[in-house]
């Protein structure tokens, strides 16, 4: 046969295309364009940017095979609509955060960001090695997806107040902006809690109608300029501690893939979760001490605050539980983190704190 | 032309056949064996496994363009040979600590392990954020190499000890196995350093020929027993807080490749970084519970321990860098281990340490 039949052939487009075509060899693939919706919109730093360099990647290393289209949030479908589209097939991908997606399946949550949950090295451990995408998968199934981890914007900060927080009393009628699980515990503190969007969190800071907020960490926050209109602080927070990003594929269209191009999938989502977590180290890093030289102040919430913040994160969790998948992919998850958090405070932990108290860093 | 004299014109090899696909569309691609060789023996857990799963992606995502065939220490030259057959030719790519290489060039240690550098965390962020890469391909090209991260074992142990260090006292003629940079520190220090190949350790232990050694981490060294043998395990360590390893392809080779190809080499490179780092993090947090319910005993080295190896790191900096290559790659290093700690510290540690403080973990 030769390549014009089979560009023929793959003109007809989607699933039979491309299952006609499963059995064949590397050559008679004729190239295929994947439509992946973004939660992003168009040229946000970290996000939209980083989802157009996996969409660059899957499609480079398919040769040609497979051109994956970035339709970034508002341009096909709303910022939360990409999971439906891409359960339903109007969409082939999405990328986004899948706490997004809770109340499609509160288990989704677990795949990017929990209270009192696992750091970005913690979270890879668990997905890799312990069981994490295994369940992943599992989940995404029921929706008619196979998701895989594609990012992390690692830590997110606890975010900026406009007084100290010396104790869990002072977080009584704080009206705080904190969105998610997060949010929801705040809530059983006493926090009056907001769900703003991002584009008015500022505005709010400045007339006082929120006495503090949480966006994302330093980087992004500093590009808001938080930094104008509030004057504290938190770097640490207890209710995103790494938020992963995923792509989930429709499962038919993966199906339909060729081993080939499923494996690039696969594998650049992975090349994509360790370089995005790296960018937001580097440029959390340069933005801190921006900030700190600017005149924000730095805090640390005392232990009690935390201890606070533990018994509301185990109030959710109880509620969550009641839900068979979920328990059953939290106990995975937690399991995980308990087995390698000693490890991992015993050596790279113990070992930063010596090495920055002898360098003086 | 046809798909067989496509085939037979690859059937060439080398070079020259792979040039002559450069321009060619995908389907005229031919099938070329690229020949891995590594520094690991063949079986070895988290080494010699990952570097197969590294090959099976590029073969895989390569759709059969690329197969990579893998020859592990002594199969095809030795474990410390790979460097040169890759430079020279011999072989097409090697897996291996790039450390290994100091004495091709000392900068090649910048690629896995300095004593008092860097974590993972920021192993990568500085690797893919802020230059790492760049400088990687920068050193590498002067031997003819295409160098790429590619694993890391995570932070080594500090190892085992048979008494307690309570001073730099303690260290005094102390019969001690490490090799490399952290060696090398420890002479300065007064350690009766030894270089025992990873089979005659145990022996030495047990026979008080040494009064302790350095292996790996708890994953590994557990394999081997000595926690039959020793009784103190300190697992921070100043010498290795992580161990980066390295795919380097011979640069003509890289350059023979089409840009496909090359993408399959770089983003498989960096998804093994991220996947075997997480294997590395799961065997050794199970490891180190094991050993400590058996009865080793957790130690952690006193502060003025910490600084005697801080002031042996500095004279190891100020010797090295007398070289204006490893300065050049070591200043970078340097800068961005500066910009990256205060986040990683004020977020994800002190949020790690508050979170197994308040879950008891």
């Amino acid at each position: 046969m030769d390549r014009r039949s089979f560009l023929k052939n793959s003109a007809l487009g989607g699933g039979a295309a491309a299952a006609a075509t499963l059995a064949a060899p590397a050559y008679a693939q004729g190239k295929r364009t994947l439509t992946m919706v973004t939660s992003w919109p168009r040229g946000f730093a970290g996000l939209a940017d980083d989802a157009e360099l996996l969409a660059a990647n899957i499609s480079e290393i398919s040769d040609g095979s497979l051109q994956v289209e970035v339709k970034h949030a508002g341009e096909l479908v709303g910022a939360f609509e990409s999971f439906d589209a891409v359960s339903s097939g109007q969409a082939d991908m999405y990328h986004a955060a899948d706490y997004y997606f809770v109340n499609q399946h509160p288990a989704f949550g677990l795949f990017t960001a929990v209270p009192f949950g696992m750091t970005t090295t913690e979270m890879n451990a668990w997905y890799y090695s312990a069981g994490g995408m295994a369940l992943h998968h599992e989940l995404g199934e029921i929706f008619g997806l196979k998701s895989f981890l594609a990012g992390n914007t690692g830590a997110q900060a606890g975010g900026w107040f406009n007084k100290e927080i010396n104790s869990p009393e002072d977080l009584q009628g704080l009206k705080f902006r904190m969105p998610g699980l997060g949010g929801k515990a705040l809530g059983y503190l006493g926090v009056s809690v907001q769900n703003l969007p991002g584009g008015e969190i500022y505005q709010a800071l400045s007339s006082g109608a929120l006495d503090g907020a949480e966006w994302v960490g330093p980087w992004l926050d500093e590009k808001i300029g938080f930094q104008e209109v509030a004057k504290y602080y938190y770097p640490a927070s207890f209710q995103e501690p790494s938020a992963a990003l995923s792509l989930a594929t429709n499962l038919d269209v993966f199906n339909s893939l060729n081993p080939a191009q499923q494996r690039a999938i696969q594998v650049s989502s992975a090349s994509n979760n360790v370089t995005n977590a790296s960018r937001f180290i580097v440029e959390n890093g340069d933005a801190l001490e921006r900030l700190a030289s600017g005149g924000t102040k730095l805090m640390e919430f005392p232990d009690d605050v935390w201890d606070a913040f533990g018994e509301a994160s185990q109030k959710l969790y109880a509620e969550f539980n009641e839900d068979e998948m979920f328990k059953k992919i939290f106990d995975s998850y937690m399991a995980s983190m308990k087995n390698t958090t000693g490890w991992i405070s015993r050596s790279s932990d113990a070992y930063r704190r010596q090495r920055d108290r002898v360098m003086g860093l």
